[in-house]
């Protein structure tokens, strides 16, 4: 089964060998999907015949968004307590526990049906590949429970036991559940560990110890790092390899400098930013650095419910003094960095067929018409959403 | 024909004898329309038969969006210089002019389906009422074309004339012809008159030239006010009466008096300061005052290509530090004081069956779920669209 999009006016590659400038832009080309993978990219004028049409009528086309940080498995929301955040009380992070609460009270059927609603709606915003964080069960059976859920929606899991001690444990304690108990039931369902290494989360050693113990069960490493204030976080997912250090809003220039030599994304979430009101991340002295920059939206039910990569790019170019072209390349090719994936984020020969027509002749159109819905058809593994 | 609506989780109703708080929300309701009006709001278990029935499912329900500030009729887009200022050249409106050139050049149906295609984008993001002001024709012909165009799609149609002096004009005879033969032209297709007083553009006496001028000719005023430098707009708007002063970035003590004591408006535009990254209007300040505010979009290609009135509330929850109930009134009944209407922005017997179901079961969702695409059914003049 063939696809043929043709009458391409604009087409985001990033393909470094191909194209113009950051994204690889190539104008007034076709593409040919066979199954799942791309088969074919170029001038639409020698397109050849295949078993369908997708007439893009002169439209931008992009690789589909790569989400790379998201809590879906939750149950309730905080819409109450945002609210009153927004009439001025401070973000502490302790609503946390409120949905943890309701996590574990929560069915699987309920979750399930949550969490794929929250992927559907991503998919609607042209996100093709969303990864997925346990965290809110924060027992061995919950978390276990929760990865297996997200197991359902994405080949990107994270087992995410360390986001906060659970109300009325020993923080030590909880460590040494984390590391042992907790990620032998979780690990058979997660590719990735990661921690919220923060003041009133968990410290430098206690980060250490969880992804030292995740990375010997097979799990690749990412981290929560400097969120709300400077801390060891950026500093460690770089000296252990991790994949991202996600967040990083408070930097000091050992960490930039850090983050520049490395292969370690700085994944940053300004709708976290936006939704808490905080300052936002300096992704412009990142860039200049060279720092590899990715961009998620954190879509969670306290601090940044929002499933919108579109959303976020605009924040990006506004707020944090971003190129519309390194946002998208941030929020596509960054993404798929952020994963250790080459096969996502990039549209060539080879790589997987997903990506997005936008109702725009240009990707500049993303951060231009900030709110509005320009995804006009969404494919993922080759096939129509 | 009549419609139920039943199982609504929360009505706003932005009734002031009906509900709790400024919004007026009532739980458990159902609503009856008939025709373009509604007939009756009870509780959910006293709801009567009706010909068709939609089930909102506990979800809830506002009056349709009514964005007061629109310019839709315009040919061509500006996202080359959007790119070029977020990559850090300042905003001076000259660009106004590169619009003007492409909206003469254009058919009037090239304008009509443009402004069609916007009309619609609004409507599926909750928009069931929207002002549009020509101001990109400048010249008798093309501004009264484009207010005729204008017509067909809304009854809110503004003369804009006094948008900018156009190239080559010498500024006095400009605002003479604006004041003449173009005002004659232009005034049957017009309900409102509207200048933009800002330094660069029209002065105080010229603006007020111009708004006598239109008075005379029996159209309503509004006027593009302190955006961009302290100035005469606002002061001179309250003073003759209109029904509303746009933008408001920059207001002196004198001015916040000026509107808390006048039945003018103050109708801010968060999508511009966003797309021009100006400094916010000070909401908190103008609300604490006693100041009526509206929220409107500035929909133009220029300095605010968004349709999104969701969009524009969260902005201004999130940056404006209104509540997420102040932004939804300014969306909806701010909207219609702007347009000095009783008939929207408000659910109650006799109002226009204008409305909307969101995909949430609050209002306070639009501010907590930002960019999120969460309007689930629209109705206009009772007909879903």
């Amino acid at each position: 089964m063939s696809v043929l999009i043709d009458n391409i006016g604009e087409l985001v590659t990033n393909d470094e060998h191909e194209g113009d400038g950051l994204l690889g832009i190539r104008r007034d080309v076709a593409m040919v999907l066979e199954g799942d993978r791309i088969a074919w990219i170029g001038p639409n004028a020698q397109k050849p015949p295949a078993d369908t049409r997708i007439d893009a009528q002169h439209r931008a086309v992009l690789p589909g968004f790569v989400d790379s940080h998201a809590h879906l498995v939750f149950a309730g929301d905080r819409a109450a307590e945002f609210g009153a955040r927004m009439a001025g009380e401070p973000y502490t992070g302790g609503g946390i526990r409120t949905t943890v609460a309701a996590t574990r009270a929560a069915s699987d059927d309920e979750l399930r049906r949550n969490a794929k609603r929250l992927v559907d709606e991503a998919r609607r915003q042209g996100t093709t590949t969303i990864e997925i964080k346990s965290g809110y069960g924060l027992n061995v059976a919950d978390e276990a429970r929760s990865l297996r859920l997200a197991g359902e929606l994405t080949t990107e899991t994270t087992f995410l036991g360390a986001h906060v001690v659970p109300a009325g444990s020993d923080p030590d304690a909880y460590v040494e559940l984390v590391r042992t108990e907790m990620l032998d039931a979780c690990a058979p369902y997660a590719k990735w560990v990661d921690v919220f290494c923060e003041r009133g989360a968990f410290d430098g050693d206690q980060t250490r110890a969880i992804l030292e113990a995740g990375a010997k069960k097979g799990l690749q490493l990412r981290v929560h790092a400097n969120q709300l204030t400077e801390g060891p976080g950026v500093r460690l997912a770089v000296e252990l390899g991790a994949a991202s250090a996600d967040h990083c809003t408070h930097l000091s220039d050992a960490d930039i400098s850090a983050l520049s030599g490395s292969d370690t994304v700085a994944t940053l979430l300004p709708g976290a930013e936006f939704s808490t009101r905080s300052p936002w991340p300096d992704a412009r002295r990142m860039i200049d650095a060279g720092v590899t920059v990715a961009l998620a939206t954190d879509c969670n039910p306290g601090s940044s419910y929002t499933s919108s990569m579109p959303f976020c790019l605009a924040l990006a170019v506004r707020d944090m003094r971003m190129t519309p072209a390194e946002a998208v390349h941030a929020a596509t090719a960054g993404g798929a960095r952020a994963l250790r994936r080459d096969d996502i984020g990039v549209l060539r020969p080879g790589a997987r067929a997903d990506l997005i027509v936008l109702d725009a002749p240009s990707h500049l159109h993303l951060a231009y018409r900030p709110g509005v819905p320009l995804i006009q058809n969404v494919l993922h593994n080759g096939v129509p959403q």
